[in-house]
């Protein structure tokens, strides 16, 4: 009977506070229920927006939920918003930061706002053991790397769920009272051992999807998607708000693999946003799962795989968004052309570049995050707002 | 089967959202595990307030958990505070008075502060068709009859949960995480169709109880005490806080019989601060349950009995503090020389005089409502605290 039982393990998981195995994406649309982002709609993107972004052209960004419902609204010139958000657990790696880099990309091509919502609270609940002082510093030093992302300070609302709760605590209780313990327990997996703080949550998580009277439009990861299929979606329209529309991705896979994701309890599997040039190489070189062959001899005659190899994905990703390098770095190392060190130095090369870039960007960014958050325009407005 | 299950139907209930039954006050006391107020207990408040309160000395207030550690502390100058509450569901009746009013009392002789919660956020996760609007206007209401009691404005802070919740939400994060969904589905009877609201609402209610590091002393009615046996007094210690003392009332009887306790839904079974005059009288005369006879003649030979009477229970409860005088009354009662209309009117002037003085009082507090909330000194002090 138990090996039965066994044999039900499901292959991957995917939940917002657990991602493992080897995920199948395919099946995650199917059981989601959400919509893959199909060429026509690429097309329609690039239609507005030039230029496709790598992460959107290479299919990272991969389902969706009424992004062609964004798009009408768009070009019947009604609008939309942006809402994306990070949980402040820990310091930030670059996994974090692609949904933000997409929907900097997004707020530049569309013109519209974003709301990022830093969620101390969820993460002060989820993590029983952390002291609030320390959810805060690193709440402050991930919001100083979301600032150095670009976005328009005047069209950019940053905040703190602790620091804004005053503004909105009204409507998330009409949000919450809404949502029944059955939904979130089969929604999160909730349990009798669950605290009543993480529980009480979701809602606010619903919130800022009716900060404005338009349609929202969340670019995050689709272990995210829950929040809006089981709880936003669900309640939206019995409050008179409107559903919020989703564009996910997939998951940036760890060094170590291309299973689950990048975890902030094992350094190796991520690239950290403070990791210095040294680090970034030694990590890369130590830890990238190759899809080399075990001698140089062996690599010149068989050639590797770059299915399997991080340091190829990550460049694929976002890294080398020029379509020809990446063929040529492709065609190289399956032909046994290109080591798989040259190709991870490739890698490295391209990590401290960005690490480089977003390390000014971020000393540069240091005086807007007081625009981010309490004077830009967007955020001004937002303070004089209280939501029922 | 389901006669025996019948059967065993609890004879009486009380919960804070239900109190229905002849409620027992002495099972009360065992299955809640608090102590009587005794004799002893009586002398030693008596030591240092002089007078007794009608209400304590009448034994309104019964039971209680830590008086004593209470007094010690205050007889050993390390001092105390006293927090009470007001869920603004609707308008006040006399019997939501009467905690405040015991409470008032407590700060006068004891010299203390006083706080004061407005769970407008509970009121509206509970009762889940009402407007925010409307939970805003009866708190607002509710908070002008309380400020007509006569709490000292530099020493009382009246704060409604909506407004104060950023200065006290990580404390709440930090109630919250340490109580799981199995402890208030146990204690508050918590179920799959309670909405998260509801249930995260328990957290904020023992905040005020950590406002300052002394103890805590709470004039509340016996419904509430499961928040602080099952929530505060079980995480206070664990928290680096101290657990809640409390003093607990019996419920004032509907003026239709000596069950359950006064309604909203059924306006006869109360008396509202806003009722005028002529009302009173009617109300009184009309349903107050009698304990006298059918007819004059048989009241006369028979006499009435004041066990029953709800009109001699209001007055011994709290409109008669002189013995000798409640003393007649029941006497004459009994031996059918005061009718039941006579006795009612007893009951009539008393309330009109309380009635009449509250309003004057309500109409002089209308300027001091800012100084209980924003810019009396406890105020002020509160606004520039934040707590974690």
């Amino acid at each position: 009977m138990e090996e039965i039982i066994d044999s039900k393990k499901p292959e991957f998981v995917v939940t917002p506070w657990e991602v493992s195995g080897k995920v199948d994406y395919d099946k995650l649309i199917k059981d989601f229920g959400t919509k893959r982002i199909d060429d026509g709609l690429r097309e329609r993107m690039k239609m507005h927006t030039e230029k496709m972004h790598v992460l959107l052209k290479r299919q990272f960004f991969f389902s969706h939920r009424d992004l062609d419902l964004i798009l009408n609204d768009y070009e019947q010139k009604k609008g939309f918003f942006l809402y994306t958000g990070r949980g402040p657990s820990g310091p930030m790696h670059i996994g974090h930061l692609v949904p933000l880099i997409f929907t900097k990309w997004l707020q530049d091509k569309f013109g519209v706002n974003v709301y990022i919502e830093i969620t101390d609270d969820e993460k002060y609940v989820f993590k029983r053991e952390r002291e609030w002082k320390e959810i805060q510093k690193f709440a402050n030093e991930n919001i100083a790397d979301i600032a150095a992302i670009g976005f328009d300070p005047n069209k950019t609302f940053i905040f703190k769920d602790s620091e804004y709760i005053k503004n909105v605590y009204p409507l998330m209780l009409k949000i919450a009272r809404k949502i029944n313990y059955s939904t979130v327990k089969s929604a999160f997996g909730f349990n009798e051992q669950t605290n009543i703080g993480l529980m009480f949550y979701p809602a606010y998580q619903a919130v800022p999807t009716f900060f404005e009277n338009k349609l929202c439009l969340i670019p995050c990861a689709i272990d995210q998607d829950v929040f809006w299929r089981s709880v936003q979606r669900e309640v939206a329209e019995g409050l008179g708000f409107k559903k919020a529309a989703a564009i996910h991705s997939k998951f940036l896979p760890p060094l170590t693999g291309t299973e689950g994701k990048m975890s902030a309890s094992q350094a190796e599997t991520a690239v950290w946003l403070t990791d210095d040039e040294k680090t970034v190489r030694n990590k890369i070189m130590k830890y990238a799962f190759s899809g080399g062959q075990a001698t140089t001899e062996e690599h010149r005659r068989l050639g590797g795989d770059t299915e399997k190899d991080v340091a190829y994905q990550w460049l694929s990703i976002l890294f080398e968004p020029d379509n020809k390098k990446l063929r040529q770095i492709h065609d190289n190392y399956h032909s046994g052309k290109l080591l798989t060190g040259e190709l991870k130095q490739i890698l490295v090369d391209k990590i401290n570049l960005f690490l480089k870039e977003h390390r000014e960007n971020r000393k540069k960014a240091e005086k807007l995050v007081d625009k981010f958050m309490y004077s830009g325009k967007l955020a001004k407005e937002m303070w004089n707002k209280n939501y029922e």
